[in-house]
């Protein structure tokens, strides 16, 4: 089997999902009022939901309908599994190019790659994918039902949406103040920060992990070792920082007691790994909390998951290209691998590239509205990496800036994905040897 | 002869003038009004000054006596004439390690590497900045005495002051307004443009085409021809992102009539090229007049001569790779050379590193301060870059924001220089070799 443009179908099938979605969500019978919607609002609430970002222009709970809800709901499961799965087969395609050890089916020493190995991919990554949000719909379900007296059936579809815009990152919920009216229910946010977690680890990381618990002995993968560690140690540093700096807020965490500062800090470590609930209102946030969610956010979560920014990886990667830089080493190890110059290129290109789109996104934005630059900035990385978070300027955007966000939630989910693929899988011979030359750097 | 530790020759030097710069201004003798300047206000100022950026604290001509000023002035030729001798030298000497071709002296094809070789560089750098420094020197002694009656002494001392801080790219001035009140006056602000361009392109690259002049037929090097050419775009986006973003401010440009428009806006696109002079009120500035500066600011000039910033190479490099990489190309093309791959983990370093400190400075400073993001970003980036252009806060931050600031302008002036240089003159063997893995990337 061939995939000979395997971006092109990612984006082809992104497109055709925002299209339909942007139309249903048009209807009369998706809002509240049965007044039609306009193509503007339709189209960002469409990529938003499809780019599993959770960045609104309306009211979730209050302007759409029952059925516009349904349809977000259903966007945001396509848009998630779409990416999820794409990723992991195009990271296997990858791998199998390479002739690499990738830990994504049993049979790891595989030599041929037929449609079976992506079929159960597929299959792996639905499963996977149910398994979790049925699980965690029934948790919420229940908390909903016996905690805050919700019908049954009005506490089963809590969950489920709950569950699904969780477990696919995208921060949708559907209470006009996102997830502030639980900020002290561990029952709520413990279940949701497990779902976020879980489907923003990537495919890769959760089907090693669950098959290395069979097969005792061997060690993780570079991709996930790297993987675990970095998103761990990101979520310390997110929720330090909240802590830190919100500590004495009156807005935020100051009128909290000691454990519920602690449950609201770390749910807000988790969220710009990119899932963008909230639990505070971050129009309050201090400046330097902003700032720091900033550089959280653009690196994001797991690679072939549901989480967005450049990735963990590529984050980590650089890391250790600048050490082996330092330390004068002609190499770059990573715990215990040597990694090819190729990735060296690629995680540069990922990361400088998504830097300079979140700048001209920014500098666009600064230039059609009055927001200061802390709103604007925070805005455009939320967007770029899919969080969702929002100082809630977001409907205050005028038109074309809002088109400005639609852009950098396509190329922020879309971006880095194909084009990392793309690269690697692609190989241009080379025809000829140019004379070597060294500018002078720095 | 040995240079061991390159780097920590250039910090140790820079350490030293900054500790008598200090001492000299704390005394009586340095003020105007005769007391005693307390250890903040100097260090910050001396720091300032040999750095080369032009950030300020107190008023340069109201409240530094003349003693002061040329304390001052004294720093700034010390430090600028020192990283461009140091950093032509260490530049020298990796080429001359790498077996590289480095158009510094005339005899381009020498073998062993001699102290007459570096006396040689040595002697180009002063002769050429005396030899630049006394030409604008005339020409603005000239205007001040004939354009704005000042007596021949005083046109003296203030063409002298203004074309060694124009040269060395430092933004001092001896007006309260820097040159605000120059803005229409082309005869003040051509011959400093021109200063700032020679110094800020670096030596290398003057040396080289001052050469070529000679000797034509043989094309510029690499470093040379990616120099002048990445400069010359910056300097036109910075002119014409001014020109867009501030014409109809009637508080920047908006007042002055259309040859006043593009003269000042073309000053307003040198001055982030690290000199740091400003015939506009930055206060004033649109935020995304402010923004755009910040990225150039961080870009700042050219290698080894008085400019800031993580250098023009540098940001032109990662260009480069990110073109081959998007374009599937095995190896980095840069005009017909070939580009090690040392060289662009060497620029990715420096440009990273440089990210790292100005976001790790910024949020400090965000901390510390009730400033916007836009303010303090453009601080930071400013002092890292030394560049010396504010929004006018410096003075009104607290003692250990200003400790900061001190910190980026010694790390921003001494670490792209020495870093780059320090990982291209060591080179540790290969003693063994890891098992290859690639993580997946974006
Ligand atoms: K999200
Ligand atoms: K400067």
């Amino acid at each position: 089997m061939k995939w000979r443009h395997p971006g092109q179908v990612v984006v082809a099938g992104f497109a055709l999902a925002t299209v339909v979605g942007t139309v249903l969500l048009m209807l009369p019978v998706s809002t509240e009022t049965g007044e039609a919607t306009g193509l503007l609002t339709a189209l960002f609430t469409a990529v938003s939901a499809v780019c599993v970002t959770g960045l609104i222009v309306v009211d979730t709970p209050t302007y759409w309908s029952g059925f516009g809800e349904a349809v977000i709901l259903g966007l945001i499961q396509v848009g998630g599994l779409g990416v999820m799965t794409l990723a992991s087969v195009l990271a296997m395609l990858v791998a199998h190019r390479m002739g690499m050890r990738m830990q994504l089916f049993a049979q790891a020493e595989t030599k041929s790659l037929g449609l079976g190995n992506v079929r159960s991919v597929v299959f792996g990554v639905i499963r996977l994918s149910l398994i979790v949000e049925a699980a965690v719909a029934v948790l919420l379900a229940l908390r909903f039902g016996f905690g805050y007296d919700e019908s049954f059936w009005r506490a089963v579809y809590l969950g489920v949406f709950h569950a699904v815009s969780a477990y696919n990152n995208a921060g949708f919920a559907l209470f006009s103040d996102n997830l502030i009216g639980f900020a002290t229910d561990p029952f709520v946010l413990f279940p949701i920060i497990v779902a976020v977690i879980i489907g923003g680890l990537g495919f890769p990381v959760i089907a090693e992990v669950l098959r290395r618990r069979e097969r005792r002995g061997r060690r993780w993968s570079l991709h996930t070792r790297v993987t675990v560690l970095t998103y761990g140690a990101l979520l310390a540093v997110g929720t330090v920082a909240v802590l830190l700096t919100e500590w004495r807020n009156p807005n935020t965490l100051g009128s909290l007691d000691l454990h519920h500062k602690l449950l609201v800090g770390l749910s807000h470590g988790v969220m710009p790994r990119t899932a963008g609930f909230n639990s505070l209102d971050l129009a309050h946030f201090e400046p330097t909390t902003l700032l720091v969610n900033d550089v959280l956010m653009f690196i994001g979560g797991g690679s072939a998951g549901t989480a967005g920014g450049i990735k963990v990886t590529t984050f980590a990667l650089l890391g250790f290209v600048i050490l082996a830089e330092i330390r004068g080493e002609p190499t770059v190890h990573v715990l215990g691998r040597r990694l090819p110059a190729e990735v060296q290129r690629q995680a540069l290109t990922v990361a400088l590239l998504g830097v300079g789109v979140v700048m001209i996104g920014t500098v666009a934005l600064l230039a059609m509205t009055s927001f200061r630059l802390d709103e604007v900035l925070f805005e455009s990385v939320s967007a770029f990496g899919t969080v969702g978070l929002s100082t809630g300027i977001t409907a205050k955007i005028p038109a074309a800036g809002q088109l400005v966000l639609v852009a950098l939630m396509f190329i922020g989910r879309l971006g880095p994905i194909t084009m990392a693929s793309a690269l690697a899988l692609r190989e241009r011979p080379r025809r000829y040897e140019l004379p070597e030359e060294r500018p002078v750097v720095g």
